[in-house]
Parts: structure tokens; C-alpha cells; sequence
């Protein structure tokens, strides 16, 4: 298990619905744990690398609507693969903190929940794929649906949705899907609440990760 | 398990090394059981499907040669998924012949042996990419080794060699990996001397698939 070698850096990750934030709580997380005299990778999936963005324009490529759920699957899982060992093992060893938007517990909710594919079966695919890299910590932004709909609304004013936004109904599945993955899961992420103003939810988050540090 | 469903029509796949003659073996059959008044599908992997092809694309080019072995098992994987899904399921929905080259166990004995990813981890993804559709029969195109290096030598003149073909060490493992697939699945796959002429191999290909049509 390649996470049983030492590693000098911290894993942090972000977790939650579109519009829920993430980004932006990111974004003040490097800039708070700069300060502070951290060296930090900011990173997100799917994407991450050269290989790994190739993969992510396929699979968000509203040309390729006839992908099979476990394709696509496999594809975040293939992508995810690539991100940990080109970038985060080697920012890892290198002893940076690394905060990544996104990671395993996204395709257990998007594709295991989202897709009907079975929450164990995605934690094991990507096990697999990751060499059963853990994170330190992972944030879940939690939001009321609400907030999460008028984010979007904003967002999406001029924009074309990508595949997956597409479909309003799988969206809304995502969200219940994080609920599922905390009762399958229950100490595996901390839990923000991310209705608080951002300056509230950046700093619940900076002292979550100082705990760490 | 999708492949109890019942399925109207027959599925076989041709494995064997690179220059080991399956694409002429694949046409000769195609012919064949055409003539006998089958209805054939012939294709091959990776690809066989639009999606699969964007996947081919990305493994076989010669810039990506910063990817991670997982990477790699999950892109075929997901390839993999894509054609059954999308081309070779349907078909034999429609009690059509289909004839494909490679399939799960080329991913055996090029990322299981090859990359030393293992037999048993490769063999499992792909069950679960492919739902356990299982090939009605599978034939394996033996060369001897001589006789497979004259024959890529002359395919590769004039011809840039693609990723994986860059790396001579990496066919040798390849090679001895079908041996050690046969060691441990001694009844997958039906053996079939390649080193005789090509009517002579087709002709024994043809008898091999006639006991099972």
C-alpha cells in the first residue's frame, strides 16, 4: 500500500455538490496556509495533469452521450490514477501540503450513488487506482439545497452546462448521494457548513486543517 | 451478471502477440462465416467504439509517456466497457456473429504481466468493465518468437512504432505473459499453431468456431 511508505506532506481534500463553494473555500485555503509558510498544491479532478485533463475533456464532452456508466467510472478512476502519481504522491514526498477539489468520495457519490454503480464497488475500483492513497483530512462543504440551486443559477447565466449538468435529475441524486456516502462512511469526512457567509466557512476550514498541520 | 441474460448470438475473440496474424485471421473468418450466411461484426480493441477510439488515441500516443501503469489497466478498462456496451452487446442482442481482436486477456498479459500489475487484479476490473461477458470461445495465435519479430520488423518500415511498441523489453514480457495466462486459466483460451501458412491457420480457426455456431 503506497501510503503506508512515509510521506512528509498533508492530503487535504474538498468535497460537496456543484455550487457548493469548493473553489472558492480552495482558493482562500492556499492563500491562508501561504501565509502561514505552508508550500501548497492546489490542485482539482477530475483533471490534474496533462493525461489527466485529456481524459476529463472526454468525459465532459456533451458530444459523448452514449458513455456507458462504468466507462465513465472507470475514466474518473483512470484520471485519478494519473493525478496521484504524477502530481500529488510526488508533491507529497516532496513534504507540500496538497489540496485537491474532488477525489475519491466524488465518484462514489457521482458515479456509485449518481450512476446505481454501488457505492463499495466504486471505493474499491478506486482504492485500486490511487494505490489506496488516503487523505489527512477531507472538508465536505454542506449546503441546503436552495443556496446550492441559486449558485448554479448564477453560474450557469451565458454558460453552456457540461455533460453531467445536463441532467437536473442526476443532479439532485449527487446531492441526496453525499448523505448515503456519510452513513456508509460516517468518520470519513468533516462536515462544514457551508451556508455560513464565506468568510465564516473559510475559517471553520483553516482551523479543521490546522489541527493537522 | 449481464452475460446471463440470453443472448441470441455468438461471441469470439482472437488473442495473440502483436504480428501474430489476428487481423488476417480476422478477416478470413469474417469472410467465411459470411459466406456460410452468418452475420458478422468484426472489430478489435482498443476502440471499436467512437468513444473507445478517443480512448485508443490517448493510450497509444507517443507523447503520453508520462502514464502511470494503473492509468494505462483503466483506460483499456474503460475502452473495454464502452465496446461492450455500445457495439458488442447489442449485436449479439441481434444473434449476430461477432469477432473481435483482443480482449480481456490481452489486459491480462499486457498490464498484469507486463507492467507487473498482477493477474488476479486485472482479471477482476475487467470483469466488472465488461459486466462478466464472457466469450463464447477464445483463440490464441501461437508464434514462435523468431517468426513474430520478422513479421513486426516488417510492419514496422516505414511506420513510426506507436507507445507501446517503443519498448522491445516490455513484447518479451508480453510474449511470456500468455504463457503464464494459460498456466493460470489452462481452459480459456484455444490454442492455435500460428507458424503454420495462413490457410492452413484459418482453415483450423474455421473448425475451432464451427463446433460452437
Amino acid at each position: 500500500m503506497e501510503n503506508h511508505r512515509p510521506l512528509k506532506g498533508k492530503f487535504f481534500v474538498l468535497e460537496g455538490s456543484d455550487g457548493s463553494g469548493k473553489s472558492t473555500v480552495a482558493t482562500g485555503l492556499y492563500r491562508e496556509l501561504t501565509a502561514r509558510g505552508h508550500r501548497v498544491l492546489k490542485t482539482r479532478e477530475p483533471g490534474g495533469s496533462p493525461i489527466g485533463e485529456e481524459i476529463r475533456e472526454l468525459l465532459l464532452n456533451p458530444q459523448n452521450s452514449a458513455m456507458a456508466p462504468r466507462t465513465e467510472a472507470l475514466l474518473y478512476a483512470a484520471s485519478r490514477a494519473q493525478h496521484v502519481a504524477q502530481v500529488i504522491l510526488p508533491a507529497l514526498e516532496e513534504g507540500k501540503v496538497v489540496l485537491c477539489e474532488r477525489y475519491i468520495f466524488s465518484s462514489i457519490v457521482y458515479q456509485g450513488v449518481g450512476r446505481n454503480l454501488g457505492i463499495e464497488e466504486i471505493f474499491r475500483l478506486n482504492q485500486w487506482a490511487t494505490g489506496a492513497l488516503v487523505p489527512h483530512l477531507t472538508l465536505y462543504l454542506d449546503t441546503d439545497n436552495l443556496k446550492r440551486e441559486e449558485r448554479l443559477k448564477k453560474r450557469f447565466l451565458g454558460e453552456e452546462p457540461d455533460r453531467l449538468e445536463l441532467d437536473g435529475d442526476f443532479l439532485e441524486r449527487v446531492h441526496r448521494g453525499y448523505g448515503k456516502v456519510l452513513e456508509v462512511f460516517p468518520h470519513a469526512m468533516k462536515i462544514i457548513d457551508a451556508t455560513q457567509s464565506p468568510e465564516a466557512v473559510l475559517k471553520q476550514c483553516v482551523a479543521a486543517l490546522e489541527k493537522e498541520l
